[in-house]
């Protein structure tokens, strides 16, 4: 794992663990409602994934980018499919995409390096 | 064509027809670019359509939507598949995201009246 | 019930209507967990309308802030206190919230007057 | 005066009373804040206004952008140099900015009918 | 003082010094407006703070986030009800908020643990 | 050049180049627009840099407002003009650009300094 993947996931994987903690009934139930969304269903995985990756990019959250740009790895998303919602994302949201572009080709760049 | 679907098509027909008119060349551009972002490739343009659609969900942005709605209605997006993208746009963009459904709705059942 | 508030409920009830019809599970969850999440707890219902309202208004959500103006107003929200929010929403939204800001007054305005 | 011009100025003149008469100290000192904002200084007032309009328009603020058009159009504002402004509006906040420029370019071509 | 605090503040304090220097008129009184509308008022300052921090948190503006975090702790906002106010800001702003909610809770934890 | 430019720079034309290798057309043809978007037309290009500011700023994208002040500063941008441009930006989009306002007084000074 690179260290940008790693760096990310530790954080992330030591915050969730503290708010299933600290965290009360409802925010838990909002947790729990963010993971079965991207579950196989009538779209598969993978698309739900590049769905949840164009939403994070035109938002502008780095960690959600960075979080869909994983799974969209591992659920098989190839280079020019990635270029094509690369693509949308900086049509839709306009050029202050760009510099979230920029980290995420990064990001994307050492996941296919790994 | 609904009333919701024909008072949609009839002002942007009319006002794109209006900026080929009076626009500069970058704009223009830009126009043509947003045409060939969505065409077949290495994504089909029914993913490519919920691609625009969650994106323009999240962005709350009800003409958008309204577009993009007509071309995933188009590309064959059925019933159980819309809600899997609703789903994703209202979590990605929570309960503020919610009016801008309620109306999503209305002209998706338009569309799937006509 | 004056105008403005039979138009937004009336259309908001008959669409959340059509969803719960037309919706999957995920969507339903979500609904339900807007509903819980406003309830009394450690927080009273009057202070959780209230900030609610203040996010719906920096988000510039024109049926968020009228749901939650009417809340506002059953849990006995003053003027004075009004007032304060508002400023609150418009200085840290800026002054695009201003027109947003126009539309609640009138919305206030109606419920005061019933 | 124009159909649209009309109806936006008659509410905003409408709105502006009624809080002049309900709004707290804070909130008349951020109205009062918005109009010196725009006053002539070191930049003058037209390159002001059209800062004030970009702005604007990325953050897809309709009666906004309605407001600064109008202020535009009375500090001088071109043909070509506003098509330019609308670019770098279209450019920086991406496609979903084009609804609100369909509505501008009609609001600018009513203003220079008149 | 813990390390997330501190680099906050500190940074906080030598830009507030700088604006307070290079700053025009216009801008130092906007300054002044936003430290006035959070006074005790029709509203505590523990209600103000948290309206503050909700709106902080669905616009996902980190250093507002921790400016408002230091205020309600100050305020003497519990446990219980910072969840709440939490989960109002995750629902209202969508699983986007998610990032920022996780540094929330990190520097919510160091100012209650100081 | 200073630490803050010099780190911004590098990482932007590394990442750029890396863009030029692995991105599709329609993102070049993007990449393409933002470059003759700023270039001298009807408005010169100290006013499209200052509207590609405010525009940046409202939109609180760090980089792009880094990018911007470095044009802003080649065309000969003054203090009191950059102070002007800094308050439309904080009032259009509320004390939430405040932060962002802080790192762009930051690295102005900067460029100044050199």
């Amino acid at each position: 794992m690179g260290k940008l993947t790693e760096d990310f996931e530790s954080y992330r994987t030591r915050m969730n663990d503290r708010i299933m903690e600290s965290a009360n009934t409802n925010i838990k139930r909002f947790f729990a409602l963010d993971a079965t969304t991207y579950a196989d269903g009538a779209l598969d995985v993978k698309t739900k994934e590049m769905l949840g990756l164009v939403a994070s990019t035109v938002l502008r959250c780095d960690d959600c980018i960075k979080y869909h740009l994983g799974k969209c790895y591992e659920a098989g998303v190839g280079h020019d499919e990635m270029n094509e919602v690369f693509m949308i994302a900086n049509l839709v949201g306009g050029s202050i995409v760009i510099p979230h572009y920029r980290r995420a080709v990064e990001y994307w760049d050492e996941l296919n390096e790994a």
